[in-house]
């Protein structure tokens, strides 16, 4: 990775873990169990790039890191969320993520369920108690959470994934599966970033534009990661998602197509922030950084 | 029940099942099975309290209920999506309720667990998107949807519930699970029928008693159906909860102690809503059917 990139990540990754403490803090009291199974998975050392996502593009549209930060980490508790429903036994039943036991094994199954559950609320939680927002962001904000991740977005992504496994890889249900798992969910980053810094119609197109494309290219480099990668580097099991018939798009149309569809999509992304100039450096280097990541 | 309250029920429930299905409406094409899967779950006969509490409050105090339809709609989504999470086999693992095979059964756990999500999320959306209210009222509606129904709500008063299995009955345990399970949810209800008609502080606080003092009476009134009705009467298994070591107020403080307390939260309720006199009649009805019913 690019020194000035990491040096950047670093930075807003650490104003993500300081926000993450103030919307979920630790409790004490004999109820506190569940709260520890959320924190469990929220701070198990993610690479907090929705949150990111948000806060850079808050950033570039003239808005600050703080008034997108508490939207910011609505996305990461939603994706949090997701992962730990994910990993359940009766879905993908996976039992190391981000190489340490899934909330399920470190607690146990109803705990993980409830925990889910209790981040998705808080991610709305927090959006709509945002007292740094006037109220129209705020519904804005919550609005695009809502649609990118619920049934016609992450959730319905999910089910498609669920109710396609095992048939023969088509590339438009795998075009669909991933729009609706991946490229909204990280789509919606960019847009909230947007949203909350009270941006013009044109720069949310742009921003959507790049959103989409990052959102596809993230996830066709994940598929090639599961082929490619190893545990060790991915904290996680590889070679699932092929093994279990999962649809990828490598699975559709090769390993070098797939590749190569990625790149496309990267340049889409870096097209689309051209205009801002240097102020869209980090934007346009996560989009690279995306598909040449190893973990 | 009073003949009158049974007209008014069938009327506003009329309303709430029209308003489910605008904001849950049948879908095609390939991936219409989760819709499929929540609709399923959410027009499976339920009594509809919440949303009719809410539409209720919201009239009672100058609103009418259109304007509290999507928000009233939203607490019978949230409600639908915890009833199935519980049923899951990790949960309460029941096979029926109201009478059908429970989400998991009819579908499958993955589709289950995804449904669930999936109106969670769509709780939120239908709220934020509805243009009827004001930004800074749908603020205020989701900010108390997700906090009564989060992990200081009913997502923590189920944790709660299920660490406590098993353990000696304890009073203020039992309270404590209570108030967050069926208490905050329920009182959420009534309050955010008053947010959406405006009401002030004052008529606020007055639902709020209402709402908390029949949240609570609800949740005796389930325990003692559980131990003293019949499964065709509850439509779906009794006996259960004793049976696994669940806290229930009856086994803590015996039946006839239960059912006392029961009948003063009735008399609380109906003294909080007495000032508004007739307009709150059925508000007051729906108080006194809750503890009598038999299922």
């Amino acid at each position: 990775m690019d020194g000035r990139l990491k040096q950047r990540l670093a930075q807003q990754r650490g104003i993500v873990e300081a926000g993450l403490e103030r919307y979920l803090p630790e409790e004490t009291g004999a109820f506190s169990r569940l709260t520890e199974a959320m924190r469990y998975s929220v701070f198990s050392g993610g690479k907090r790039l929705r949150p990111i996502l948000a806060l850079e593009t808050a950033v570039l549209l003239g808005g600050t890191a703080e008034t997108a930060l508490a939207s910011a980490c609505a996305t990461e508790f939603i994706h949090t969320y997701s992962l730990i429903h994910d990993d359940l036994p009766a879905m993908d039943d996976d039992d190391i993520r981000r190489g340490r036991p899934t909330c399920h094994r470190a607690f146990d199954e109803p705990l993980a369920i409830l925990a889910g559950d209790g981040l998705l609320t808080a991610a709305f939680e927090i959006v709509v108690a945002d007292e740094g927002l006037p109220a129209e962001r705020r519904v804005a904000v919550a609005a695009e959470l809502s649609r990118a991740n619920g049934r016609h977005g992450m959730v319905g992504g999910q089910a498609a994934d669920i109710a396609l496994e095992g048939s023969t890889p088509d590339l438009e249900a795998i075009e669909y599966i991933h729009a609706h798992k991946t490229g909204l969910p990280l789509r919606a980053a960019v847009r909230i970033g947007a949203l909350c810094a009270g941006a013009g119609e044109a720069d949310v197109a742009r921003i959507s534009s790049y959103g989409e494309s990052i959102g596809l290219a993230f996830q066709i480099a994940d598929d090639l990661l599961d082929e490619t990668g190893t545990a060790e580097e991915m904290g996680k099991a590889v070679g699932k998602d092929r093994a279990r018939g999962k649809m990828t798009y490598p699975a559709v149309v090769g390993t070098e197509r797939a590749a190569a569809r990625a790149q496309e999509l990267v340049r889409t992304a870096l097209d689309a922030v051209e205009p801002y100039g240097e102020p869209a450096w980090c934007l346009a280097e996560i989009a690279k950084y995306i598909v040449s990541r190893r973990s």
